[in-house]
């Protein structure tokens, strides 16, 4: 007997908020740029150096993420120098922390090394090591994505694409 | 007077777990790919209608997360029909939750429609919206990434990659 289509397969992806800060964070150098500025390293050269970013990708990355309103120019100027920018997190920039977080205790748990993560990020008041735990709005700690129901929001909208199977 | 360089450009961010994690997950499809996995959708066909992802990089991403360990193929049959696959998530898949999580927040916060997010994601128990919090590990909630202090961790390595300036 044939499976039953998930209930997922009824709402539409066509306003996937995922995909949406995925076409904004979904592409290696963007998030390595967030984290280099959320380091304290915000100008194009600095980037450039320690991240290794090719520089017209950095131009590009740097343009996109301040048209998207994730950073602001700043201007600067060193002695003898032209006038140069640096580069700020706005509040939506500043708020991409939990995913960079999110993705370093993943990437820290099956990527690392074998001598272990190359940085930490410890609570500044009590030295312990920092991650994002599932919470719910309730208070209640969440241990597994089994705890969680996906379900369809206000703005949900019906699947409208062409289906090429049980049609 | 020249403003000193970060502290991070000393660092390398040659083993940086961040840039490893996002080379799996950095592009668009192998997040959305995820986010229907983690729906229930775990078939080809399905994930080609609903997402909308053209097959020939659903093929190449779905390749790629088995070979990072991220899904198993596991074979069904249709009466019928051939032998398929559908795709489920390993442990190391599992534990990506947290990052879509964190992501979807990110999204719903600045990138939904006037109508509202298009899903919720809900505490089965309580039915309480669900979100990440940062945690330290002495149990201590975090309100903002200015209570956070990135330091080199056990596998920090020095800067090696060519000065441009200041060298």
């Amino acid at each position: 007997m044939s499976q039953p289509d998930p209930a997922a397969m009824n709402w539409s992806t066509e306003n996937c908020t995922i995909g949406r800060a995925m076409a904004i964070l979904g592409e290696r150098w963007t998030v390595v740029v967030l984290r280099e500025i959320f380091n304290g390293i915000r100008r194009f050269d600095q980037i450039h150096d320690h991240a290794g970013t090719p520089k017209q990708v950095l131009t590009n990355r740097l343009a996109m993420l301040c048209d998207m309103g994730v950073l602001v120019r700043h201007p600067y100027r060193e002695p003898g120098e032209r006038e140069r920018h640096e580069y700020r997190l706005t509040a939506m920039g500043f708020d991409v922390y939990p995913v960079l977080v999110a993705v370093r205790e993943w990437g820290d748990r099956y990527l690392a090394d074998l001598e272990g993560a190359p940085a930490a990020m410890l609570h500044r008041d009590c030295g312990a090591s920092v991650g994002v735990h599932l919470v719910c709005a309730a208070g209640h700690h969440i241990d597994s994505p089994h705890d969680v129901v996906t379900t369809p929001g206000p703005g949900a909208r019906a699947a409208a694409l062409p289906r090429t199977r049980d049609a």
